[in-house]
């Protein structure tokens, strides 16, 4: 994937501005939106795409929320799965692969509309098997919420 | 919390069937359902509760799978967070804790409409310290889909 | 590799009882344990070997106790490692692998001379990727001392 | 434990020049190095050692090898678990601690003579739970050959 590709795939779809494209949107966007990796990059915004690294930013929305009224381990864990992935997309292997392993540490708690951000670096991309490292952090200060690793099957589920 | 408390914890609040209840009731599952916890654990069953271990079924919705049409990542490892503490919760502790570490690994997929089950076993509860293994099965089979272990710490979070 | 070239892989080299045999043998032995996979599995007995399962005994020595004087952490994963790789090899793949990663939680201390058991099952072993779980259990009563997996890659590490 | 005492503690003991100084030091020397500790780390040399951080080098030891001649995983995985430990006593915690969980993704082999650089940060001590994260790199390009995790619980065992 282009690094344009991958800042739309993590930001939802926006098409162009005519009538068609609009209505095409929309339904997409709601479509997403129904889907768990909508509902948890909802608002996500990319502040720096290069290959095999990605930063993105984020409020922390009421809906990601725990019992303890703090990000859910549940969603940390997805972001770590899937701006992992979208990292690995960015050094253009051609194909998006499967998840191998996960792992999260979670460190401190993020709270309702904390603005943090998220670095994730690619470890290893290779023939077949990538690494990334997620770091989630607190925006005011810096401190460590999360950290995690992906590691992704490269080929095709059907050569695994 | 009694092992009841965590059947409905994990299947969603159901209240007593007068005028009131109802009405406090579709309003709660309605509130639950826009939570990750909801979003992912909507239609889970409980098969099996008891000290130290739970076992859950479920049917993959369309909500939860990923771009290859099959159970996405995260809500298997969100299923591992949230499912890991239910057995911790059957074990009569009395402190929910926070997550100190998650991990997954994904041995196969689980694609629109198939079975699946999900066992949880408490492999320690500590004073502070608990660990917890989840395993996610095909029913027809008994295929691993995933297997990954959640450890929490018990005492409250300000002894972190 | 046949079951029985895992059993003597895993107890240490043993050769025919001619003279030049017993020779080669007390080098090899020797040559064996002044390396790491050597110090580790010193004295380890196999007990059950079949096709993705392996279980294992072992008194604990004292050159694998940490500074608190029970079963070193470095050992353990290094067992999970080695182990892990012995119930892949159980199932006829022709290739050993590569390491890809390995996790291991520490539930209970395992002290000088304690018996314990060591239980490895393949989760998974497809065409290149192989998963597989290790328990280590205190042998008087089952008591589980840490749980780990092992992914490994199977194909020839320049395919990696 | 102050940093030098940690540095003494990687690098093996090494006591005052008097006789009896140098009599003790020997016979712990070699005691050292008959356990799995003193085993991995011969060699090592600690090349920056600060609160929460510490850098080490080293070449890679004939005995550290695995069948496929690069440094054996379990080798790594008690680096992980040893500078992890390091990296936490340098913040001046009163109690060593016990490991909790332990994880490595292997990225790259490391070959008999080759220069590595291992770097230990701590993402966070707390009071009772550190995470500390090991990354062991080659000197030549600084090319990753693994990255790991460390947790550990921080009070006596006896309160896990």
């Amino acid at each position: 994937m282009d690094l344009d590709s991958v800042k739309r795939f993590l930001e939802g779809e926006r098409v162009e501005n005519d009538e068609e494209g609009k209505a095409k949107e929309s339904k997409m966007a709601n479509l997403r939106h129904r889907f768990l990796e909508g509902f948890v990059t909802k608002g996500l915004k990319v502040d720096l795409i290069e290959p095999g690294r990605v930063v993105c930013s984020m409020k922390i929305p009421p809906h990601l929320l725990n019992a303890g009224n703090f990000l859910h381990g549940g969603a940390t864990a997805t972001l770590v799965d899937l701006l992992g992935s979208a990292a690995i997309y960015t050094t253009g292997v051609p194909h998006s692969g499967v998840s191998v392993e996960i792992n999260v540490s979670y460190l401190d708690a993020a709270f309702l509309d904390e603005e943090i951000e998220i670095e994730t670096k690619a470890l290893r991309v290779g023939k077949t098997v990538a690494v990334v490292s997620v770091e989630l952090r607190k925006k005011k200060n810096g401190k460590i919420i999360a950290q995690g690793r992906h590691t992704k099957y490269l080929a095709p589920r059907t050569k695994l």
